[in-house]
């Protein structure tokens, strides 16, 4: 009987994952809540745009929860720690984390503990928004095949645009760094105890999709770009890495000190770090024409297309990275900056609603038919990453009379979201990468049905859903299996660890055809504001959605 | 020492003032609210366009009212009713009702009591839209000159739109009408006793304003084009009227039934009715060069010019019409179809506030710097008045993050109504219509410091506060005091009866730089989905509001 341990970081907190390995049964399952800042996050009340994270709480949470989710599985028959065969770490990206030359993380310094610049850079943290357009702007002059790949859009969120942003305001900071790690790679780094920073094994996926790496030009963007950049920057990259690996490769083997830490066997493999939602893909049974969507604050969507075909470089799709998501295999991730995001800023921070509100607009919004509120919205209210590229995009709501109600407007930001996702499939088909099937994973996946049926309506699909609550995890625990050997492949792996909930939301006819109309007017909308076209005429679009309010009640 | 009585109907309520012709000064104020309906207005709830009165409801609270200010001013020295020299009405409008060959109201006979098509017909009621259309469309073909006056576009609003909706919807009642009579035409037929609906003095701001009635073309419609609509609209016309009246005119004198229900001496004058906003004009001391802006859940502006002047008609101008207003002037309107309702639609329907709601908003509003939120709303929620005049225009609010708050939205709704505002006065004033001052009345005007501080600052204008709260009801009383020959003319009324406050509202030039920058983008969403710009370039418009967002900071 073998085990292996996924290990999920995610915004707020990190969860620990026991897994058998035969069939994927959940043995124990923990969560931590990291404790700095608000949720987790440090933030700056006098600029939206900073998130930061303190590398002592993914260490200190890690090590609480593992040992709880170890702890529930041994009350469990059949179950020991000595098992556990492999553990798998995916991480929010791309967070590079600052470190010295001994691999330690510059925030869990005294000398930097409370300085926000020397913390982990969080994925949303878009504080390098004008670092993001100037790299964007000299690739497209000297290196257009970096960004040819990431939709020709580099992105406030990534990798260099942090660092630059970094050596730009706190050159301090920036100057103590002896090098950046990404947190999915620091954190298989720190469980292996490697102490050179040159010596971590990068994954592909952020190398990848975060920070221009590819083989075809001999890894990392070259020194004369960076140079263009900052000579410092060009200086920085000796000292990160030449070769980033896929999830074929161990990060390492656990080192005796974590082992003691967690009660776990010394040397047994540390599976290469993926982004949460790489290995939520393979959490949730990604293979050749699946979609995996993971929904939650933001999405994330996952698509897989094998290494021996061509693939097309997609405009304004965030990558696509030889080895990313599954090894063997073209993955290519696309995006919407907010999803859930939209409906907690609407329900909790507008209205001032709790759960009770979640539920009572769910039930009024499940009883008003497509169409019939008259609203259209963009769902752009934190940028829009597929197929814009844009995080100076915002977001609008169309259509208010003075009976709109907050019901209503809740269901149009759903709505909007599900035009967002239509979007992103029909780019990605458009472009060659067939979508025959869909699996969303996620709490919004779980918990709002009536999400998933508008998604259904809207984009003509039926919405699988994950079988896993954790597919993250899930998919690090799969990792850690393979890695370890269990199985022969990952296809393998994900067959008997990997599942499907038994609901299925197909879409409904008419709901289809009334949404196709607002689809066309989100288009209208879409288009105009994110400038794709200038020379819209939107004179006929309040009076669409009023004949097709109008008609939506007959 | 002379007294007047104003008697003025709102869409809720109606208010008396017994004011002293000397001065102005008000003796006795009292309001009553209508007990029908929803706050006095009969609704449907399957269709938010329907808007009704009931008749009985204006008779009876106007007793109640005329009662009480009455008694109130008799507790003051000097005052007897006796010396009420004469009484002013105003009303909403267009309000026709429908009444029988006696001129009672179909709505106050049993038979008809309980049918809302029977009753008074809201100058609030839209669903008359797509008859509105057909006459503007009709109108356009065959008597331009009909609408050249009222901005090339009849509203649903209006007379016309009204009553033949009646003919098609609720034939029944149409076929029972006599005839259709204007509030403002009806309650001072009333207070005189007039039997035959062809014996109404009818006012020529509601005729010229509304039903298309010009003395240039021999009054209302032709036959001719008026059978286009129906043949029954076309015979309607014998049972309307051939003239209408300016203020000089009186409606008539106060009946011996009507005296002894008040109080009053009989046969004292009642003037000529006027709409609400026009009485109110009196009442704000308009003047040729200034503009009234009447601001309550919607806002009515109102110019004048001398007859002497030739006045160009104005595209997007609700009317042009000789008389209506003042006496020897045309008398322009201009609005916004929704202002107060758009805050109380987000504070009370959507925020679900009370007055301490409305209280923290503008507090916290007020501490937001112009620009500072990076939002810009449209202020359509009931359609565009002026200078579009389209009603199936709907609201729009742009430029929300997930950090969006409901005091900043509260604001941009101000802001919106603000452009709207501005707008109207650039229209006007660009065909040849001289705005030098600036006069507003209403609850808002007086209740709403923030909102008049952006409106100076977005027009670039002072803004002045009427001396009385009660402006339309003054008007009225302004009106009848001339009528009575207390004064030479209106001039000389207005310039003894009327005030100003003594706050003014002063633009503010760093924030009229913003503000014009601000306006700027609302008139590229203005015309775009107005339908004025058929090829806009909005690409711009989000990050140009993220750009005075940052700057406002400064």
């Amino acid at each position: 009987m073998h085990f292996s341990l996924g290990i999920d970081f995610g915004t707020n907190s990190v969860r620990a994952l026991v897994v058998r390995c035969a069939d994927g049964m959940e043995f124990g399952a923990a969560v931590a809540n990291y404790p700095s800042g608000k949720q987790g996050v440090i933030i700056d009340p006098r600029d939206h745009n900073v998130a930061r994270q303190h590398p002592g709480d993914l260490l200190a949470c890690m090590e609480r929860c593992v040992k709880e989710a170890l702890g529930q599985a041994a009350r469990r028959k059949g179950f020991r720690s000595s098992l556990i065969v492999g553990i798998g770490v995916d991480t929010t990206g791309s967070s590079p984390i600052p470190v010295d030359a001994s691999n330690r993380a510059l925030g869990l310094l005294p000398k930097w503990k409370k300085n926000p610049d020397a913390q982990c850079w969080l994925w949303k943290d878009h504080t390098s928004w004008q670092e993001a357009a100037r790299i964007t702007e000299l690739a497209a002059k000297h290196r257009p095949e970096y960004i040819a790949k990431c939709g020709n859009t580099y992105s406030s969120e990534w990798f260099w645009s942090k660092i630059w942003r970094c050596l730009k305001t706190a050159p301090d900071v920036f100057d103590a760094a002896y090098s950046w790690v990404e947190m999915c790679d620091w954190v298989p780094s720190v469980l292996c105890g490697v102490e050179d920073p040159l010596k971590i094994k990068r994954g592909i996926c952020a190398a990848g999709h975060k920070a221009l790496y590819c083989d075809e030009w001999g890894g990392l963007p070259d020194k004369k770009f960076l140079s263009l950049l900052s000579p410092k920057l060009a200086q920085l990259r000796d000292r990160l890495y030449d070769k980033a690996h896929d999830a074929n490769t161990a990060a390492g083997q656990l080192s005796s000190a974590w082992a003691a830490k967690l009660g776990l066997p010394v040397g047994i493999p540390v599976a290469i770090g993926e982004m949460d939602v790489h290995y939520g893909a393979i959490g949730s049974g990604i293979r050749e024409g699946t979609l995996v969507k993971v929904i939650g604050t933001s999405t994330c969507d996952c698509a897989v297309v094998p290494a021996s075909k061509k693939v097309k470089d997609i405009p304004g799709i965030c990558g696509i990275v030889k080895g990313a998501i599954l090894p063997g295999f073209f993955g290519i991730e696309a995006g919407q900056s907010a999803v859930g995001d939209i409906f907690k800023w609407w329900i909790e921070s507008v209205c001032e609603g709790s759960d009770a509100l979640y539920a009572s607009l769910a039930k009024e919004a499940a009883t008003l038919e497509p169409g019939g509120s008259g609203l259209l919205a963009l769902d752009w209210n934190n940028g829009n990453r597929t197929v814009l590229v844009d995080p100076m995009l915002s977001g609008l709501l169309l259509g208010t009379t003075l009976h709109t109600t907050k019901a209503e407007i809740y269901r149009a930001l759903i709505e909007a979201t599900a035009f967002g996702a239509r979007t992103i499939i029909e780019r990605i088909e458009a472009y060659g990468v067939p979508v025959k099937r869909i699996v969303c994973a996620g709490g919004i996946a779980e918990k709002n049905p009536l999400l998933m049926q508008i998604y259904a309506d809207v984009t003509g699909r039926t919405m699988l859903v994950a079988g896993s609550s954790q597919a993250c995890a899930l998919g690090s625990a799969v990792s850690a299996a393979v890695l370890a050997g269990v199985f022969k492949d990952f296809p393998a792996a994900q067959k008997a660890m990997t599942s499907l909930k038994d609901i299925e939301y197909k879409p409904r006819p008419a709901a289809r055809k009334t949404y196709n109309r607002l689809f066309a007017l989100y288009q209208k909308l879409h288009d105009s504001f994110g400038g794709v076209n200038r020379k819209a005429d939107l004179s006929g679009v309040m009076k669409e959605l009023l004949a097709i309010k109008s008609q939506s009640r007959k």
